[in-house]
């Protein structure tokens, strides 16, 4: 079986100075289209624009006003007024009239004392062409008015218009061939409304990579979806080369699985320039040419896809248009804890941020390049460069910005145990404060309580059991915040129980069931509240955890565990009902338990978290989270105790 | 005659609010669209979105290798390893291939060792879900996606697809109802190929303001022009209202001319909430509501209308739509000099933005509202806000960008004496580097050697003539910079002339015929170098400056000069041919002189700078300067001195 290697994997600065050099200059390879002026905007010059007309075109009041002749003022003064005759020596201007022929100076009307219908006075003298807008004052004919290579604003399409500018030569917009690759994927428009069969994928990169070309100010061009046939790969190549193309995007099919010819298919068209780039993710990136057309294959995971595009595409498009492509921006950031990463590859985080007493911390999202939502619900990307092992938490880096800055002032992050209620009150605050979002990172309660420690978040959810009083949190903020002044308040009460399969095969009735009776449990990590509340319950039953067949085997997600249920990796495990119903799971209930939300109290009268807690007692907020059902939203923004 | 006073203006931010509460919340009055998620790129969203399907929809490979069993592994290490038979105890998978039945774990290819087709050797254990993705690892159905009000990106659109999201509910696009109004407008379609006539001016707000209006995510519909006529404003009013637009917007007949009545008839038809802004330029703003709808006046002037947009339209248009207008981007300058500005009023100056030595240097551009071109050349806006008297040149102020920041990078400010060969050298390095952009100010020569003194610029273009020496700008360098290490290079030698009107009516010979024949000149100011240019001519000749009418009478540009011959405010003048070109006028020669670049040595090893030098020396610069005439570019980018 042939397996591609990557030989000549390069470094990432390299490989682009590589595919932008082969197609810089003339070889860009760009027409350029005639264009009237009312379809300029948003688009490039290809020549530079010179102006036909002045502007003004003649000598124009530039006040409301009257016009005189300056020589008729001279000498007047407060002491010494002077009445002139309307019609004769004074006429009536509004702002842009032309000045009258004869006369040279405009007098504004707050300045004169009108008399009557026929004269007025002036206590002033006004100096030639005072008040006037002469012939070319703002624009001359002749003069250069935007330069070549200039991406055509609002400002610029009105500058030429009143220039006599009616049509202008602009750079084609490039064309992007867009090819989904892989005999896996289906259109959603062929599922009608059921999800795609096992083994088979949703194809969806294609819309991505469209936008995407959007925002490079070029034109996607979507073709149907190529199966894993060599033919048929070669087959829609020649005919994205030799369309009007600008530009070939090939999607997927370029990692080193068994089926993907891609790289071989266009080094027998053309010539492969770059396979293989040392980042992460977006290690398969093809670079080449056929037929002087550039020809880019993408890997097929959603977040490889992305990031080979933003690397190598997207410059590449802006340099056909003779523009340089706008940079992110970019804010240095404290990571949230250490970060190993990879010798020898860059590494692109996605990462939440948070701006927390004053400094940005960013909190890495899962590595998975299959990740959609790593993109959606990033802040930022952090770049850990190929020559260093990781960053550490005491390091200040730079993160480029997927959100405007000014979101993350208004960003709340949330930290700790995750409910789905923590979502609905993210939308509920976008709904009710246009400008605030919630950030929210799951890492258990007692993780929760550590950021908060750490500063690394404003709110942390918790729903920490202390057995002995059977009280909620107090126990653990007083042990790992000592010396923090915290405010306690209630976010839900919920149902936690078992999660088993639709119609409970095994008949599982509660707790006492998982002992000695052979049934396969998952359970959750050490330090999650659902895993405090699981010891408590089987202590009281006097269970052994040894007698429990899978205690050992932890999930960190309360999704997990339903889809370790659900794919029979394991019999039953402990979770919150909307979990069970996400996945549609059976649930039998086990306690009620008390899930609060942590606050610093120097944040409270923070605008962003005065509005969440008002967002929280709303009662749209109660009666979304009632609707979940296994909630109990009666006491949910009742403060509760100050602590420290 | 009735005239409007401004009896109750309103600060900026007074205005802003009294307009954006009264549209607040459900009185926003947006309606929903259903769309095709094939749409959605750039639409917000009007409702929350939650998954419908879950990703992975089912356990995948995530990685390309085979697929195990767990148990079947458990044991093996380098010196224990394992053969596995290919097809029933291991199964190659690719990528996203959906896990077998009764696998649960993923070798990666790169760990295994292919002994022939039926058989593998493997030298180290797996364990148990390794490499896999699990069903709902990424969205899990019934999980929030996305929440309101959220602006939908290209990663978006990928992820509601995946999670089985065809159709969204979105804000509809506010439409926005444009009414050009004035009698004295044209439409430049209706122009031919001839400029306006007397007294009548091309539309062009309309455009300006339909595109900002893009910029809003919203839709312009652009009205026919309205003369000034109170039943025609009344009419296209009431069409406006009554249509399916969201806001209307009427440019012109917003200040206290005569022929204003927009106010007047805003009130009558519903009501006006502001009318005067604190606000320069932009001081006429209307502000109004009719039938629920709002309804904004905005200035004639060009600056006006884009200011008095910005600051009221632009935020109603946004949180129409549940967003929050994005801030532009700001940074911290100096000004060039001291800038008073008018107390009581919020002054919005344009200016150009050098950064010259690591600091950012803010240099005024003219204040005038008509001028179209301060926007367009202008790379940011200074608010002095209206308790304020000015800035000073030792504060840091803050600037709102109109072009990106790395823009700033590689924008080399040249700053002295303008001359038409800069525009071409500015157009000629956007075409040879796309990156690189020039802005120019003009202060005159001596200005711009001051401007080297002050570090406000990274090149000063100068033609000072040394009369003693006859040799130009070293003697004023050597005087105003002293201890400044500086070099001067050619940038080109120019004609020098008398502009007289076409056909040369008084028959002009030369400079000698201006003493006592009674034409009438027009000078320029001090410290120009045409200015001493032509004292040297009259002190050779012999002539008393007393002895030449209109001496006194000073202009600051060659354009100035040209437009005083054309529009007979003077018989004759100073200048360079390209002036004399521009507005057609006759041309008689007078002498050839030296036009330098001055800069400091520091500075000649940037990178602009020396792609300027390059640009400056090549061949399509020489001939585009030798194709204007009057130039002699034979010398171009010749090193010539360094000096100190």
């Amino acid at each position: 079986m042939k397996r591609h290697i990557y030989l000549a994997m390069k470094p990432l600065a390299e490989a682009r100075e590589i595919f932008l050099k082969r197609f810089a200059g003339e070889k860009g390879n760009i027409g350029r289209d005639e264009i009237a002026i009312e379809q300029a905007l948003g688009r490039v010059l290809a020549e530079p624009v010179f102006a036909r007309f002045s502007t003004p075109s003649y000598h124009a009041a530039a006040m409301d006003g009257v016009a005189v002749r300056a020589e008729q003022t001279f000498g007047v003064s407060e002491r010494n007024p002077r009445i002139l005759k309307i019609g004769a020596e004074a006429l009536w201007v509004n702002t842009g009239q032309a000045l009258p022929e004869g006369f040279n100076a405009v007098i504004m009307v707050e300045k004169l004392h009108q008399l009557n219908e026929e004269s007025l006075e002036i206590r002033a003298p006004a100096f030639p062409w005072q008040h006037i807008r002469k012939v070319g004052e703002d624009i001359v004919a002749t003069q250069l008015l935007l330069p070549q290579n200039h991406l055509i604003r609002p400002y610029d399409v009105g500058a030429m218009i009143t220039a006599g500018i009616y049509r202008v030569k602009v750079w084609q917009r490039p064309r992007v061939a867009i090819i989904p690759s892989g005999s896996e994927l289906v259109r959603h428009q062929d599922l009608k409304d059921q999800p795609a069969a096992k083994g088979r994928i949703i194809e969806y990169n294609s819309y991505i990579l469209a936008g995407l070309v959007k925002e490079c100010l070029a034109e996607p061009i979507v073709y149907d979806i190529v199966p894993d046939i060599a033919k048929e790969i070669r087959k829609a190549l020649a005919k994205a080369v030799d369309s009007d193309a600008h530009l070939i995007l090939i999607n997927a099919g370029s990692s080193a699985g068994s089926k993907d010819y891609t790289a071989d298919i266009i080094q027998e068209m053309g010539e492969v320039l770059v396979h293989g780039v040392a980042m992460m993710p977006g290690k398969p990136t093809i670079l080449g040419v056929i037929k002087n057309k550039p020809v880019a294959g993408n890997p097929g995971y959603t977040v490889s896809a992305t990031l080979s595009f933003q690397q190598f595409v997207r410059p590449l498009l802006f340099q056909m248009q003779g523009l340089k492509a706008p940079q992110e921006q970019s804010i240095r950031v404290r990571p949230s804890h250490n970060i190993p990463s990879k010798l020898g590859m860059e590494e692109f985080l996605r990462v939440n941020i948070g701006r927390v007493s004053g400094r940005y911390v960013a909190t890495p999202l899962p590595r998975a390049a299959g990740s959609i939502t790593t993109l959606t619900r990033a802040e930022g990307i952090l770049r850990i460069p190929a020559d260093s092992e990781g960053v550490t938490a005491e390091e200040e880096v730079a993160v480029e910005l997927l959100v405007a800055e000014e979101d993350l002032q208004n960003t709340l992050t949330v930290i700790g145990s995750h409910d789905i209620t923590l979502d609905i009150l993210a939308d509920e605050i976008r709904r009710q404060s246009h400008n605030i979002r919630i950030s929210s990172g799951n890492v258990g309660s007692l993780g929760g309580i550590l950021a908060i420690r750490n500063g690394l978040c404003h709110m942390a959810g918790t729903h920490l059991l202390d057995p002995e009083s059977g009280e909620y949190n107090v126990l653990y903020i007083k042990k790992y915040l000592q010396g923090k002044k915290v405010q306690l308040f209630h976010l839900v009460l919920r149902e936690q129980g078992l999660m088993v399969p639709k119609g409970n095969p095994k008949a599982v009735q509660g707790v006492r069931d998982l002992a000695g009776k052979g049934l396969l449990f998952v359970n959750r990590q050490a330090g999650s509240g659902t895993r405090v509340l699981f010891d408590d319950q089987i202590k009281r039953l006097g269970i052994e955890p040894g007698s429990i067949k899978g205690y050992d085997q932890e999930e960190f997600t309360h999704m997990a565990v339903a889809v370790d249920v659900l794919s029979h990796a394991a019999d039953c495990g402990m979770g919150i009902y909307a979990a069970a119903r996400a996945l549609d799971l059976d649930f039998i209930p086990v306690a009620q338990e008390q899930y609060d939300l942590i606050i610093p109290v120097p944040l409270l009268d923070q605008e962003p978290i005065r509005l969440v807690l008002a967002a929280i007692r709303s009662q749209t907020f109660r009666e979304r989270v009632k609707a979940l059902g296994g909630y109990d939203p009666s006491r949910s923004g009742e403060f509760w105790m100050e602590i420290g």
